[in-house]
């Protein structure tokens, strides 16, 4: 199994791929890092990504950044970053590999709590993650030759505690509780699924 | 009561601005009609709105369109429609509008099923309504002075006869059950709610 995993140098990704390298053909990716680069905000980046890779079992995405800050001063501007990187990074992996994907394949995309459980500055990553829930809902239902697209949403997690203040009350979610939910969805028969890691 | 209802000609927009129009000061503004026409994909064009209408208590926006087609076929460009017009159109209402709100006054969006009931060709609307739902969640627990947000979120409407076939099986929501959920975003107390209408 070819397993294409972006933002593998990640918090998440990079314990994701510590799990699935020594099994599997893993071809690790991000904007700096990886076996091969890619700019998730640019559609022709993610194209030429697939080009490069080639025809793959899995991907799994552990990327994309949104804008944490007060409403009362977010702009339009600061809003649209999180829209661009995040969401429609992912998605358009998702729009894109469509066509480069092996029947029975997998797509596992990273949403994250705030879509159900707000905080304060989260709204743009609350938006963002809300859509992510939806959208694999909507594309299970349509994605072909048995392939299946399933969402990981975990709540703040144990190796970025830089985030602890801004989520009171949250209890981190330890490494080995978030890493089995992406293994459930490569590796399980699942789809459409939001796998909530809280 | 000062009210802007924003897409205030289309099916829904009419039936919501019939109800409030007698008793209340209505704005009404669309892309073409309207007392005010503006662009909601342009955040410029929304900042000229809210400088014409001045202040104002209580924004309602039945606007924005969305992409409908099969996912096999839908680019990063199609997408990008949808979210540039029922996402960020009416998240940037919202974001630009704070600074122009009333004390204790509301904002009221649209979203719709698509959200938690994906149909085939819908991935593009599920996720807009997604990240709808989940934005008005987060926005309510910053909105300060007292401002509330709720976003409506209805079935295919009797209305819209025209999509019926797209969502089979779905029974269309009688206009008078959808007007109400409009009237008590606006007149109610709540806030942070997806006034589900299905």
């Amino acid at each position: 199994m070819k397993i294409l995993i972006i933002g593998a140098s990640g918090t998440i990704g990079k314990k994701v791929t510590a799990y699935f390298k020594d099994k599997y053909e893993v071809i690790t990716a991000g904007s700096k890092t990886g076996d091969i680069q890619l700019d998730i905000n640019s559609p022709a980046s993610i194209k030429a990504f697939f080009e490069k890779t080639g025809a793959f079992d899995a991907l799994i995405s552990v990327t994309g950044a949104g804008h944490f800050g007060a409403l009362s001063a977010t702009t339009p501007d600061d809003f649209k970053k999180g829209i661009d990187s995040k969401l429609m990074g992912q998605i358009n992996l998702v729009l894109t590999g469509q066509h480069y994907i092996n029947p029975k394949g997998s797509f596992t995309l990273t949403s994250g709590i705030l879509s159900d459980d707000p905080v304060v500055h989260g709204a743009n990553l609350s938006a963002v993650n809300g859509a992510l829930n939806s959208f694999v809902m909507a594309a299970a239902i349509e994605l072909e030759n048995g392939v299946r697209i399933n969402v990981v949403s975990p709540g703040v997690v144990e190796d970025s505690p830089g985030f602890f203040d801004a989520f009171p009350g949250h209890i981190p979610v330890k490494m080995d509780k978030v890493v089995p939910g992406y293994v459930r969805s490569v590796l399980g028969a699942g789809t459409g699924q939001v796998i909530k890691i809280h």
